[in-house]
């Protein structure tokens, strides 16, 4: 696929079909990840493929749990329209999508890496631009991800035992899309926000 | 360009030649990255485009002052050949590149935004996403971008004068590459660091 089409292609997706994702599809798109810029070439993204039925289920759960937060959180703005169209949102698919990746950011081990001094956050952004590329690579392939943080991190990162230099950036629910949501963002879609026509610009 | 090809060939530019970036070109990679995924549909990127001389020669002494630092860092590790090899690096054009683009997260000021209940990082990590859509645009074009984050943070915002919940991300040098680097990141090519065959994954 050509790189614009892909950009416009890709989506934030939920709703995914049963259909398996062979592996080579996902060694693709895990090299694409591998294949980003990453400050002083760190390369400190780290993939968990989360395949035991406890495991998915326990992050259901912190899903849940999370997002019930959330919803009072919108209930509390009295707006009742908007506190259901929230509620009716499906913001996750952590049970039905075939392959679950949780992503995380490894500290450096070596005392000093180019282009942190900034901050160390320089870090998670390289993890972010992987994410990025992996998500362009499984549109490219036909397949998709939806990206979920509406989770307890830490509790996350204690249920998949990873070493503890490890920073969770989220959940990834991947497979095969059953929707394009009318080639619009899902949220956009479902009415809970527009997008704005075009980036903000300063000049100075 | 096709997805993999791009993905390949986006090269962390630090060489530019003194060529103009039209207008037109820098539209399109900005369009790009207004196609990221956003937490919440929130699209926070924001972008400046320092184009002063006075801005430009503020924003290299903050390069030149961290980076000062960070060689006294490396120094301390008494490794000369290394110390001398990282003096040596080429990590910025920020007076040589055409385009300077500053970064930025614009904090929302709605109460609610989904998906950031994990951490409000994730408004980051949306910016680097587009960042990321921003590097590939400007490779497929036959541009290229250098992230520059060897900077002190808070004085690039407080020179740029952006509102006060904007935070940055980095600096981009944006131009024509000069070299392709022998199609490796630049600090591979150099000898300062290897990549790693591929990405860790683990199973749970």
């Amino acid at each position: 696929m050509e790189l614009e089409e892909c950009l416009k292609a890709r989506r934030d997706t939920r709703h995914f079909l049963p259909d398996p994702v062979p592996q080579q599809v996902l060694n693709k798109a895990l090299a694409a990840a591998h294949m980003a810029p990453s400050v002083g070439l760190s390369e400190p993204w780290r993939f968990v493929s989360v395949e035991s039925a406890e495991n998915r289920t326990f992050i259901k759960k912190l899903f849940n749990e999370a997002r019930q937060k959330a919803q009072k959180q919108v209930a509390d703005e009295q707006d009742e329209a908007r506190s259901d169209l929230h509620q009716s949102l499906k913001l996750e698919a952590i049970l039905d999508a075939p392959v679950g990746l949780a992503v995380f950011c490894e500290l450096p081990s070596e005392n000093y890496t180019i282009g942190v001094i900034g901050t160390p956050q320089t870090l998670m952004w390289s993890v972010a631009c992987a994410i990025q590329n992996l998500w362009l690579s499984l549109t490219d392939q036909g397949y998709g991800a939806g990206w979920v943080s509406i989770l307890d991190f830490e509790q996350l990162k204690k249920e998949l035992d990873v070493p503890e230099a490890w920073l969770p950036l989220g959940y990834l629910c991947i497979g095969k899309p059953a929707t394009d949501y009318d080639k619009k963002p899902m949220l956009q879609n479902q009415g809970w926000k527009q997008r704005t026509p075009e980036p903000i610009v300063l000049k100075r």
